[in-house]
């Protein structure tokens, strides 16, 4: 068994951290040998930020809401749409004063699933991941969480929310970290366990199409389930903040790479700082990912198609045949969808003044 | 009669085509002797545009898609937001690549009972209107409208949607006047005749506080109902097409006009090119006003206090005391509120591929 384990990790290039957990997928000759998971109906929620519909229904309000951007032009929402694929399709985001994000925002939906968020891995927790953008300066820019919750606190619908959803009285309850877990709390109601796969993995054999499952089987055997496994398709399951964590490319390839320069960005390592963690990345959700072209950490690469070329050259060193790629990007379609109705928030008030900044480019 | 009229005429710099309907308003020695109207509980629609279920919802999913501007950044929702006041609250509006509009933008609620739309007027109707964003550099930034509708031919689910709402086979039920008469079904749904004043009006009397009716008597006793007449505080009905203009000041002050250049703006001579038009705006509603700071066209005035205080003075000539002012601002929050609950859209897909281009600013 230890033997197997090794191989593996040579093999998938996995950080000491993510290894352990992998006994149980890896038994066959082939590098996956799991079983295909449906996503659970419900999402793990940490003990200390149930969700309680208070939580929910406070947390899809600050979802909406641009104020909590300097100027009023950003919300959670404009990067990760919850009415389409939970991103916005840019190669990089847009935020305040048309400034430029410099990774592709991934996607909303069943992040409550990662257990590690950003693309490099730098937030343990949906609660963590939810301070970064606001005080970003190209994304929300607010000048500080301060800032953000002194504003918040002149909105007096605000503060009766807060308090029901996390107790405590008056402009006291708002707190950066009850904004942070009230939009976590509704994220992991943003979840997607009734697309055509988990419909066809519960036992409804017409979810899929034929050439549905040729692509299942070619994801397969092609070996991209080496690291998209699980239910999520983006790896074992592992404690929250336990990074499963790639190397990209692993095969690396200077046609391509002039094309969409991909190793400009050190990934990771731009956290770390250590070079063993250079060019990885948290590996990426299949999940709705036809809907959130275009693809990669830069956004460098335009259609699924070619996603799905590329990532079979770089990581696995294999040309897939036209067909084959029709077939796995067949496949892909097959994890989207299935999205739960979302209710619109009303925002609550500031009156008879504005509290956002009108910012001039 | 007819003596009347020319007096109001005179008093109120209306546009001759105005003029007609102005009779039953100006029936004593006030300059406004109206009733106190509420909301219709329907908008009017126009006899080419029904508003059925499918071209209301067709309307709400356009109406929050973003994929309307260039870059995918901006929907009409960024504008005006229906989520709150139906704007941005901000003093004009951010365009794709963080671009700067030159007006504020007024609120989409209750929009369906101008009779003019822009600032300028210079749409006649919701459909028109529609149209504007779209192909404006510095809003929605598509070069055409045929480019608008390319890309919404790209995406299958918008081709039903048109077909099941407008008639017509496959991607040619998808124009320009089909985008514009969604957008305007969806719009006229958003109406608010149930906000405290008109619950008052209709005789629930504990609807408006004791400083609301006081203010409520003070808007019309100082003449502020000379223009801001009728059920949506925005004139007096009129034919569609026909805006009710007003000058912007008519007393000058050099003090505040250095405060917040209100003149560099030249409003509706802007479109029409005549001097008589010059500084002539039609009269924006006051339903929502307490939501929609910063104020006027220009978005020069941060708080409705000041904006009462402005108006009284550049209007009316008169200086209102603090306690007259704050009554007045009481009343204008008791025409908020009672918005109908939205539905969220999901937006059709465009699986595999992005339709939107990624700008740099």
């Amino acid at each position: 068994m230890n033997r197997r384990i090794d191989n593996l990790r040579n093999k998938m290039n996995v950080l000491a951290l993510g290894v352990l957990s992998f006994g149980m997928v890896a038994s066959s000759g082939s590098a996956w040998a799991g079983s295909w998971e449906a996503l659970p109906k419900k999402a793990p929620v940490p003990a200390d930020n149930p969700g309680t519909v208070a939580q929910v229904e406070l947390g899809r309000k600050l979802y909406f809401d641009p104020r909590l951007s300097l100027d009023g032009t950003v919300s959670c929402n404009s990067c990760h749409n919850v009415m389409s694929g939970g991103d916005d399709n840019r190669a990089t985001s847009a935020g305040i004063r048309g400034q430029n994000g410099g990774r592709s925002a991934p996607t909303v939906w069943n992040s409550a699933f990662l257990s590690v968020q950003f693309w490099d891995g730098r937030a343990n927790t949906l609660e963590d991941q939810a301070k970064g953008p606001i005080t970003n300066p190209i994304e929300m820019g607010m000048p500080s969480h301060d800032a953000a919750i002194a504003r918040l606190r002149e909105i007096p619908g605000y503060i009766t929310e807060f308090e029901k959803a996390y107790g405590g009285k008056g402009a006291e309850a708002v707190t950066i970290d009850h904004v942070a877990k009230a939009i976590a709390a509704y994220e992991r109601t943003l979840i997607t366990p009734n697309t055509p796969y988990d419909r066809y993995v519960r036992g409804e054999k017409k979810a899929l199409s034929d050439q549905q499952v040729r692509g299942m089987k070619l994801v397969e055997t092609t070996g991209c389930l080496s690291c998209h496994m699980g239910a999520n398709f983006s790896g074992p399951p592992l404690p929250i903040g336990t990074g499963f964590f790639q190397k990209f490319p692993v095969h690396p390839d200077s046609v391509i790479e002039k094309k969409y320069k991909f190793t400009k960005d050190l990934g990771r390592a731009e956290v770390t700082k250590k070079e063993s963690d250079e060019n990885f990345y948290r590996v990426p959700t299949w999940r709705n990912v036809s809907l959130t072209a275009p693809y990669f950490h830069n956004g460098a690469v335009a259609t699924l198609d070619e996603a799905v070329r590329v990532m079979a050259k770089l990581q696995l060193n294999k040309e897939l045949t036209d067909a084959e790629v029709a077939d796995i990007v067949a496949f892909l379609n097959g994890l989207s969808g299935g999205f739960p109705e979302q209710k619109m928030p009303r925002l609550p008030e500031s009156p008879n003044r504005s509290l956002v900044v009108s910012t001039k480019n």
